[in-house]
């Protein structure tokens, strides 16, 4: 049983923890060999989720595709209420694209009585979106978490857009011993370099025309690396670039940190003497609207793709 | 598969996560509907390990045991290096017992690098046991979390003499949506009452004697409760009846909390008119041996099982 052929079948859309416990009950039982990919995501399909619903579909017997806009992972401040759903559409892309099983629980349904169980993944949290938004990883860990358990897939696929989310879950993965391969997939883009995100409805014409400076700044960083510069260097330049091309980007972080561990590089030291992974990543507001991107690298083999991202 | 005559196979002893995974792998495909039972324990075992293999045993075509001296969940300070360990011994009771398979991984299995993903239950570990041990909850919920992991269980037996520790783990399942059912189990106990527990060896002569207090201290709790007495006198009198009858007891706590949610009660009322579960709990040290025990009851319906302990 497999969905070569995504245009075969509807999607199956359940809604309840316990019904999709039984349709995955009854997949494992109707092919002991078939494998499960799972794709979780907060809605509001794009072309970067579509890659991996197809990606999963392309590996696996059954694809589930899970649309939860997870409140535990917001902020107070931040952006829970009016964050872009469109269910119809939705459904739409997850057909076409190859999904199985749509899982879409309600916020009662995930959480029926007061959470008092957290997963919490340190070190690897600590910088990047961990500073700038205290809590979120615990949401985010939290939840797939919950997910992993009610899904039980053999691999979890994840865009790398998030390159910290990934870290965060390989790390918990890891470290509990959940029986999940994650499988991290590349950063989709608009043709101007703008990475594919749910916010980027958010932008006025303006912000969206200048949000590629993100994109930009980043691709500049292999030639910058080969001419000699630190972490500081580059984060310096990052910036500058950035804030010389867009007076309204208000810039939330620009870091270079070893990937996966997401700790401090060793200070002064030219980034081409690294031989390993290394991601830099930027946080950028416009306006109300906060954009990330990334790009991870290996320093010493300038252009090449890092393992982690093939 | 079923091992209701447990003499009729040696239990396979496994050392590593990959070939424990691989044996239940392999089970599950031979049998499709056969359930696996799992008994966590940190060995030295005794009857009351003995009591939850052999319900398992019963209960399930496969019991996986485990033997783990879990370093997570000891304070700086506590037992740790002294803690009682006899692995021979403990191959024997769990085979005797009906064990399918004895899982005893090394500390570098379960934690090969350091390890920064936590497990915390709040509100149910902040009393008791939780406040006492600070940390011990969050180094029990991990590794358990691990464990199912690991072991992939329908359901897992835990003896109620660490009913905090079985709230926790109940309520971890709950909020993570773990596949696997909590199964509490009666204490057990010796013939004059003291609840069996591996620490107890650490007992000299006296001590042993006067741990005996601990239950029949509780034991009275039920005639104290048809008295009228509030949460707050129940304390008082299970604290005057312990240091009354032992010079050498210690304290660390006694305490009367909701169960499962382990909070407090509604100050000044008199116990009997609660009609819903009661943990009564104590704590105390003899010499450098703390032991702990409990009662779990409804006290409207003084004299009942209440439904959690069945």
């Amino acid at each position: 049983m497999t969905n070569s052929d995504p245009s075969h079948k509807e999607p199956q859309i359940i809604r309840t923890i316990g019904e999709l416990r039984a349709a995955v009950s009854t997949y494992r039982k109707s092919d002991l060999t078939g494998k499960i990919g799972f794709v979780p995501t907060m809605g509001y399909l794009h072309e970067g989720h579509a890659s991996l619903i197809r990606r999963s579909a392309a590996e696996n017997g059954l694809t589930v595709l899970s649309i939860f806009v997870n409140p535990i992972q917001f902020g107070p401040n931040e952006d829970l209420d009016k964050y872009p759903r469109d269910e119809a559409r939705d459904l739409k892309v997850a057909a076409a694209s190859g999904a199985s099983i749509i899982f879409l629980p309600t916020v009662a349904e995930m959480y029926p009585t007061k959470r008092v169980t957290t997963v919490s993944v340190n070190e690897v949290s600590d910088f990047l979106c961990g500073a700038s938004r205290p809590g979120h990883f615990d949401g985010v860990a939290t939840v797939v978490a919950k997910l992993f358990n009610i899904v039980q897939p053999d691999r979890a696929y994840f865009g790398m857009k998030d390159a910290q989310q990934v870290a965060v879950i390989t790390r918990m993965v890891q470290d509990l011993n959940m029986p999940v391969e994650v499988v991290p997939c590349p950063i989709v883009r608009e043709a101007d370099g703008l990475a594919l995100s749910s916010r980027n409805v958010y932008l006025d014409t303006k912000s969206r025309s200048e949000a590629t400076i993100l994109s930009k700044a980043l691709a500049k960083s292999e030639s910058w690396i080969s001419e000699g510069t630190t972490a500081a260097d580059l984060i310096s330049r990052i910036s500058s670039a950035i804030k010389g091309q867009s007076a309204i980007a208000d810039i939330d972080y620009v870091d270079v940190l070893a990937y996966p561990g997401l700790t401090h590089l060793e200070q002064g030291k030219p980034l081409a003497s690294i031989d390993a992974d290394v991601l830099i990543a930027v946080a950028v507001r416009f306006g109300q609207t906060r954009l990330i991107d990334n790009k991870l690298l290996n320093p010493a083999k300038a252009g090449a793709i890092p393992c982690s991202a093939k």
